[in-house]
Order: structure tokens, then sequence, then C-alpha cells
């Protein structure tokens, strides 16, 4: 947290402004990586001493471990602050937390449900009205340790897995339907049980969602163009439609003046996964029958490499695991940059 | 290797003309994966359907393991035929295989010495005389294991490491270091064994080296252009500065002609390596901090993914630890595609 | 297979009586555990300089991958003589070879059904009619990987789960529930698809079961007494309650003579699972919260530290993943010593 | 903590009279651990709410990272208490902690030179002056990181290895032999920087250290029998000659007397790593030579089950990497128990 430190003791950061944090950390990005815990104490440690504690526990804390390849270990801080003189639109952002999730709700449509309302709380704190100006909704959502899924039990309730690393899947992919539901992509009525973590043609092209040990509940983080923002920074994103899919990417580049060097790329955040197939473009890959490293793993540090050759920094969020976040194999992307012509 | 043996089923592949077999195999690519040697064995096995054991022997077989991210495993079969009216200049060939490597050289200025003299065999039996026409040095070496150290050790000789990973790293090295010698970009008596996988400024920018605990020799194969060989396929190399520069490698595709679509990519062969520094262009990476993973897998995974967003395939051959094989953190490249304007 | 070679070299083994080889490789023991192959591959060819094709297809390879710890690759090669003046009763061996097993019964009811058939026949072709005469049935059996399940979902059939590492699971649980059955100590009716890998009640005290990307079908070894075999070689069995339970052990070493010097053990082949509570005696344990190692490799290095432990060699054939065999976190052991008094 | 908390809040611990706090956390145990200093951030805290900070930091923190195979996460709280009528002799502790160690002397004799000190102060602090009447000398000691070398690179300073898996075993092996220093079993006279981590025929009985990111100095607890102290609880050690040696265990439990029933288990302490020889007993084993488990990794879990075995627990403290400490592919083993007779 040293770097947080230095920006709010040399006043490029406010404190007070502080809406979320989205840090990748370097753990393994599984069930027992206790890098995301770690760092969420520490940043509260530190934000303990110019915040009161209230303040410290609204922030939204969006730690998604691993830092594969050559992935570099950073963290995002979104901020807001009141300035009647920026520029609009601009980038919009908002938060919400929902209520603990039971055990045996995750990865059911209860979780999907539950998701949904939380975004649409996050949006309006982000004064969104339209689903089309929401570019990307990151979610931190809860997962099944041993522990959990015995008390479960023990009161009388089954679980969707009693697989710990398959309940982050899970929960992963509830958490984005919920996404899909709350943008109008996905019908709520369309979705049964059945259908998360198995049916890969249902899928939001802007959400992101990461599972972690050390929540109970979803931290939900939009991201937006809204006229009610000013500012100089602004959002787009794409959808790759595999792992080496960077049609869209390119696109949105354009569109915000990155490739031109109109703007500056200021943060890009993408879902990697495997792909059900087994196989990219008809060549076989082995991430889904390798029992050494998980599966996730090895798509953060692939599509890492893939995204950081096009853009040319390591510094980029990626994040595993991309159930119903892009089509099966694919993922979105969000890209921040400076507004073309603004100063970064 | 039902690839190969419908290939030489269908006519498409001669068995006699095999010179080399390079594959990537879908091991760890460490001290114990075993299907390096699973491959050769099997492969041995389907060619002594068709070829007497002298020649079976003869060919050389290159399996690098690890198959992170989405790299897919794969075999390039290297064959020369004789064709008098095929066109000139094209891809020349050549191979060597050097005597086993007493355990006590390997990391030492012998090692240096014993891979330089087999370069040099391996260019005249591909007809190159000029070492500018060379593109491409691609090796096998040993390794140490605990019980060849042990050996060593009861003989009253002393090894360069005790420790089996790392001699992996030392092997490649020195092997790279023969290779630069022979290729006249490095001068033997500059090397002392202190500099063999330390001195990150001594490099060659043709060399792929890669150990495997199942052999104990060398098998060493030149890639070049040369006027004595005629045929469709050319090839080209470049540098890669660090993880994520691909100025060199869009330049080589420029001149083979795949980038303006005037030829097709054959294949591609690159080195992948972490970087001693723990940054890319200034951003921490934890490859060599990682104790759950090797940093030749991250390295693999992450460049994988650069190389195979650029050029649209995973079927690449990425090779792991690059010491002394391009600058600290990049790797050399090399590209076979089609010759411009001829038919693949 | 150089200790293979060099047994039948010097006639201590005479190839023709081989019925099964039990080896420990030195694999991850999970899905891409190629050292199972490999092994089984390079038998195959070392048999094949003895044996004709057809015996060399006719014995039982059960490789079980993963020594963890200090857990030493071996070989037991199980062979059987006729000797009328041999002393009797002992170590009687039967062997069986059931059809492959679809992927979509993996796991199901169909497989308890065909492995039972199969121990049946396993059980006659030892001589074994009473089930309490058999002291353990070890079982090679087939796992699904993403190109099986792929396949099988063209087909338009489903299968029990797409989780690879989780069908090894599932293959272990209804393989053991089918010895369980053949034994008579579970009754087909009362098992259900939904009792595999969860009902942990249901289990069988001598099924030992392994599963392996290497096969289609399941290989069944049977050891038992008998009266119509003789030899200096004797089995006993115990269950192991929890992962540090050696009672029953130790009152099998008693009664084989082992405790008292009156014999020697000649093989100990134990089962070792993690157990579904997270809990061994009241202490918390970590193996199923782990995404670095399998938890199946936690539980084989430590059972494999508690009975070298206890017997004071690591020589000993611990297989990982006990789903039904043996209460849950616990096992069987079977234990072959000479007989009392006999020559080994 | 929360064990801690409690055990505070029923007051069956006095925070002001802990000594030092030895914790096993469920890490990787290696370079990347980040669980030990998470650890030891939460009891800071915690204990924070209870003591003034200049307490907090005086206490020693010695987590040791890696609970494989089912060992038990769990903490020691070592306390000491003014009590006049408290029967003697009785476990005695003390503790120590040395100056930061410069990166470029660790491994090096000047960082066994800085721990012999340590561990003398360290006794005097436990009021024991006679060597033999210390039984375990727990240490934990820095790493090197990536970070770490550069900077003393930067300095124009060169590290004992680059490595920095390799630096734990170098500064636990240099520590170790501080100890042996310490406590007169080794003459530092007879040491030479390259006997470090080299020469295993040079051990101490008593040491174990233990590596982590988390601290750069070394924190020393002591523990022995005193006149000088009183109460219910005794020590005794022995040396473990391999890792399924249990000869010399069993003879400190009988001397104790938990064998007869006359005295509980409170706590054991003991060392474990893989040997160099690659053999136990004359049988091979694969621990050095697998790059997807680190070898301290395989020898904890495998030492964790023989022990365990025998004493019918898995709480307890069995740290890996056992370099000086016992001789090569052995260690020391301390045990914690009730003084006989005494209640517990």
């Amino acid at each position: 947290v040293s770097g947080l430190a230095s920006g709010i003791a040399n006043g490029q950061i406010s404190p007070e402004g502080i809406v979320a944090i989205l840090g990748k950390t370097e753990g393994n990005g599984c069930v027992n990586d206790f890098t995301r815990a770690f760092a969420v104490s520490a940043l509260k440690a530190e934000l303990a001493l110019h915040l009161p504690d209230s303040a410290v526990n609204g922030i939204a804390y969006v730690m998604s471990g691993g830092t594969e390849g050559a992935l570099s270990p950073h963290l995002i801080v979104l901020e807001r602050v009141d300035d009647a003189l920026a520029t609009s639109p601009a980038l919009a952002i908002g938060s919400a937390l929902t209520a603990d999730l039971p055990a045996h709700l995750l990865g059911t449509r209860g979780q999907v449900e539950m998701v949904a309302i939380g975004v649409k709380a996050a949006m309006a704190d982000a004064g969104i009205s339209d689903p089309d100006d929401v570019h990307f909704v990151q979610i931190k959502c809860p997962l099944l340790t041993a522990e959990r899924i015995s008390l479960a039990e023990q009161g009388g309730l089954s679980v969707a897995t009693r697989d710990t690393l398959k309940s982050m899947g899970l929960s992963r992919g509830a958490s984005a339907l919920g996404v899909g539901v709350a943008l109008g992509e996905i019908d709520i009525a369309s979705i049964d049980d059945s259908d998360i973590g198995r049916n890969t043609a249902c899928w939001s092209s802007r959400a992101s969602t990461s599972a972690g040990v050390e929540l109970l509940n979803h931290e939900i983080v939009v991201l937006g163009m809204s006229e009610n923002w000013g500012g100089a920074l602004a959002v787009d994103h794409a959808v790759m439609r595999d792992a080496i899919d960077l049609t869209g990417v390119r696109g949105a580049m354009d569109r915000l003046g990155i490739s031109g060097g109109k703007s500056s790329l200021i943060a890009l955040l993408a879902k990697a996964e495997p792909g059900t197939s087994g196989r990219l473009r008809g060549a076989r890959h082995t991430m889904l029958d390798d029992s050494d490293i998980s599966a996730t793993r090895h798509a953060r540090a692939f599509v890492g490499g893939v995204l950081a050759g096009l853009v040319g920094t390591s510094e980029i969020f990626v994040s595993g695991g991309a159930e119903h976040q892009g089509p099966d194999g694919g993922g979105p992307v969000a890209i921040i940059a400076t507004r073309k012509g603004a100063a970064s």
C-alpha cells in the first residue's frame, strides 16, 4: 500500500473521494489465495489513518488474485470529486454491496437475482440510467470452503458443489448472469439453476466477476459514461471472441483515440478463460487437463500476454474465470483512457 | 504420433527424408517432465516401422516440454528431398549429434566448446558456410538429476550445481553460448565458467536451447537459407528485446511477405524467459519469486500469448529458459513461411 | 524396466507366469500423468521380447501415479507357477479385464455393475469362491478427458461431470462400489447414481481403485488366500479408520507374524484420502482447500509417511483417492508377507 | 487469531507474559508465502488491543509456512509468568532479535556469527547458562527476493545466490550453524562460506530454522530446562537419523513419561528435509527432481505423517528445510509435555 500512502501524502489522491479499489494481487487466484484478504486488510489499515471506519468499510475492495506470466501486481484507485467545471460526458463510477450470500444459494438463480439488484443499485449510485452507458461491471463474489459447506450441510441445506475450486466458477458465473439480467442482455425468466456454469450460450458482454475467500457478500463496481459526470477520463469496452481475438479491442482503442495517439491508456480490465471445447481455433490446448496448474492460471498468463503485447504494458487487470462473461473461451475487455485531447 | 503415421500413410511425408522432428509436448518442461521421452519413444516406435534402426537413431528429436496457456502440443517434421528443379535459395536444414556430455562439464566452458563444434558440423550438414545465412539453431541438451550428480560426486568430480532445476538453465546457457561462438557472435576466449548463467550481456541472436532428462548428449538442428537448397519454404529471424517487444518480429513477417499476404506462416519458433530484473518496462512481475509454478512455465504461457495474439494461432513452438539466447528478458524468434509467391 | 529385465535375465522371474504388474510411478497421479502410460508402454516393449503379443496384452498393468514425499517408485510383479509341492494355503492371484467403459456410464451404477462382474471373473481366475478369502481387489479404471467429454456430448450423451479431475474420483468410487457388491459388502439395489462420490457411509473394506488416462476399460487384480494355491507368501488386510489410525494395520502385522519377526514384509498396498470433513481427529487440515496441490497428492504423501514410519520402508504402494474404499478419511491396507516360518 | 483472542478474553492467556508465538500457517512455506506475514500482521493487530506497541514488537513471531498432508494450522503461544511456588526444574523460554541481516551476508559466515550471538542472548534471556540444558532453538530468518538481490547488486555487492528459493535454504543453513556454534556443537573456526548448504556432516542437534519473506532480521526462541524456572511443563529432544527413524523420538517420549501415560503431549516441533542422496534406506525418492512441488513441501507432508502416526495428532509443528539441522535427510525433534505427574 506504499503507493496509495504516498499518493495520499502528496495530495494526488483524496481518501474521501475513493469509491473503489481494484487490485491484482500475486496469489494463485484460487481458493487458498490469502493475498487478496491480506491486501484488503492492509488497505483498510492505511485508509483508517485518514477516514472514519464507516467510510473505510463503504469502499468496494475488488482484489483479483493471480499475476501469472509477466502480469504486474497493481492497484486501480477509483475516486470521485465534485468539480462543476469538468467536461462532460466522462467516466462515471458507482458501487454497491449486497447482503451476505447464504452458502446454499451460491451458484443458483437466487444468487443471480441478488446480484442483478445490486448492479441496479450501483448504476443508480453512478447516476447511470441507460444500461447502454454501462461499459463494465466488476464484481467480487464469495466462494465455498470446506468449512462453509460443512456448516450448510449440518443445517440440512445442500450446496451446488462440494468442490471448493468449482464453487468459485459457479459464483463467478451466477454473478455474471446477474449483470446480464441487470443490463437487459439476459431474461431472468430464461435462466434455470442448471444453466449456471453450463449454458455457455448465455453471457454478458460487460460482466467481470472474481471470487474470493475474503468476503461473504458481493462488492459491485459499475463503470460507464455519463453526462452527469465530468473529467479527463473515458471508458469503452469490447468482447474478445476467443483467447487471441483482438479485433474488438483494437476497435475500442480506435474509438477512444489511443491508436491514433490522441489519448493515453489508463487502465485495461479483461477476463480470461480456457474455453470448454479444449481447442483454440482448432488447435488443442491442455489447460483443462492440467492437474498441476489451475486452468484459470493458465488463461490469465496467456491472455495477459495477448493483451500486453497489444498495449505495450503488463500493468493490466486480467482476471481469470470468465463463466458467462463473454462467449465460451473469450471475454469482455474494458479500457479506461484519457478523453481525446484531454490531459492525463 | 497419429499425425505422423497418417502423413506417412498418405505419402505426404517420406520417412527417409526426415532430418529432425521438433515437438512441443505437454509436460512441465522441467526436470521431471517425462512427456518428452515418452514422445521420443513413441516417435521411434512409429518410424521403426518404416526405417532401419540406424536411420531412426540418426534423426534429431528435439522435444520441448511445456504448453502453458493455450499453446498447442504439436510436431514440426523437417524433411529433405532431392529435387533438381526446386527454386533457390530456400530453407536449408542440417543436424548433428555430439558425444555424451560428462556431468561435471555441464554448465562450463567445456560444454560451450562441445556445442560450438557440433553447430559447425550441423552447418556443414546443411551446406551452409556463411554464419549470416543461419537463422535458427535449435539444441536439445542434457540436465543433471540427483542420480547423475551422485554418480559424478562418487567419482570425485564436482558439478556446477546440485540443484536439478538450475542445471537445466546452466545447460541451456552453455549451449546457447556454443551457438554464439559457432556463429561468430561471441569470442570463446572472452567466456569464463563464471559467465555462464550470469553474464546476461553475452548472448546469441539465433540460439534456442532446451534441456531434457531424456538425453545425455546434444541434438543440434540448424535452420538457414541456402543457394544449395530449393523448395517452397523460407526462414527469417528476429530478436525480442523484452517479453512484449514485437517490433523485430513484425519486421521479419514483413520481409517474408506474411504481413502483406504474399506468404503463409508455416512455423514460429521462439524462446521465452522471465528477465532477471524482476521487472518488465518498469512494472514488477512475480515470476522469479513464485515457488508454486516455475518461472519458465510462466514465461512460456505469457510470451506464447504475446506471439499467438500477433500471428493468430497457438500452434507455435515457444520454449522456455532463454539464458544467453537473446537479451535478458527477451529472446530470438524464427519464422518459417512459404516463399513469397510460392504455393505452400 | 531395468529391474524386470534383469529379473527375467537371471531367471528370478518367469515371464510366462506373470499375471499382473502393479507399479507406483512418479507423475502427479492426476489427469495429465503420462508416467503411467509411459511405464506400461515400456513394460510391454520389454515383455514383447519374451512373450507373444496376446500374452503381453493379457497381463494386468496397474500403474498408480504419485510418489509424493519419500514414497519410492517401484514395481510389484505378480507371477504364478505350477508347483504341486508348494505348501497351502497361500497367496492366490487372479485378474480380469472388462470391456471399454462408455464415457456416459463413468460414475454411474452402470460402471458399478460392470466392475462387479469383472471382480467375480477375477475371483474365478484366482480360484477363490468365498468372498471372505479375498483380501484386496486392485482396479485400474478410466477417467474423462476434455476430448472424451466432447465426443460423448457430440453424440448427445451427458457425462457425470465435465471436470476431468473430478471424473477420476467418480470412476474410483464407482469401481470401489463394484468391489463391495462383488464381495457381498454392499447390496447393488441400495445404490443410486447420486450415492456415487457422495454417500461416504457406503464402502468396501478391500477395494483399491486408481484412475488413469491410459486405459478405457478396467484392469482388475484380486489378491486372496486359497487352499488351491501353495507357496511362500500370505496376504491379510486391515482398514484404517482415519489417516493416522494404525490399530488395524498393527493387528494384520501381528496375524501375519511380521511384528514377531516370524515373517518378512513383501509388499504393502494402501489407499489414502483427505476426508470430506476437512478435519482429522478435530484438527483442521487444508488439503481440500489447496488449489496448488491436489488433495490426493497431499494424502498420499502424508499417509505414505504414517505407514512408512510403521513398517520402516518407503517402498510401499500408497494410492490416492479412496472414495468408497474404507471409511471417510481412512482406507483399506493389504499386506503381503512371507508365510510364517517360510523362507522369503 | 480467534483462538488467541478468546484465550485472552477468558483469562487463560495473559498477554503481558507472551514471549513468543510459534505458528504453522497454510501457505507454501516457500518464497511467495504471504500467510506468514498475514498471520503476524493479524497477531499484532490483536495484541495491540492489549499491549503497548513496544511490547507487541518485542514478542518473537515465528511463523512456519506449510501444512502439507493433514498437518494442521495452529499457534503455540509461549508465555512466562512470575510464580514463586511453581515446581522446578521446568520448561524455560528465552528470546532475542538480531539486527537486520544485509543481503550480501545471507548464507555466509557473517550470518552464522550474527545468529550465534543472538542465540547466546536468548539463552541469557531464558536464564540458561549450560548449553546442555537447551533442547530446541527455533529461529525465523530472512530470505532473498528478486528485489533485495537487485538492490544489493546495484550497491556493488554480490549475493550468495540469485535463486530466491535457494536463498531460503542458505539462510536456514547458516542460522542452524549459528545455533551449533552457540551450543558448542560446532567450532566456528572450522566453518567456511563454502560449507554452508553443502557440508552435510556439520549439523546441530537442536536447531530448527525457518526462512520467511516477512522479516529482515532473525527472531530467536530458546527452549530448555532450568532450575530457575518452575511450572507444569517439561521439554526434551531427539534426532531423527532419517525421515522414518523414530527410535530417538520414542526414547524422548519414554523419558518424558508420555509413553507410560504419566504425562501428556503438549507440543511437538520437528524439522523435515528430503536428504541429498535421493534415497531413503536404499529406496529412491523423487522429491529432489520434482519441479511441480518444492522438495520442502514433500518432506513436510511425509515426515508430518511419520510423526502424526506415532503421536496420534496432526497438530504438530513440522517445519521444512533442515539444512545443518540434524543429519542429512533427518532432523531434530523437540517435545513439550506436562511434567510427570503434574496436571496439564
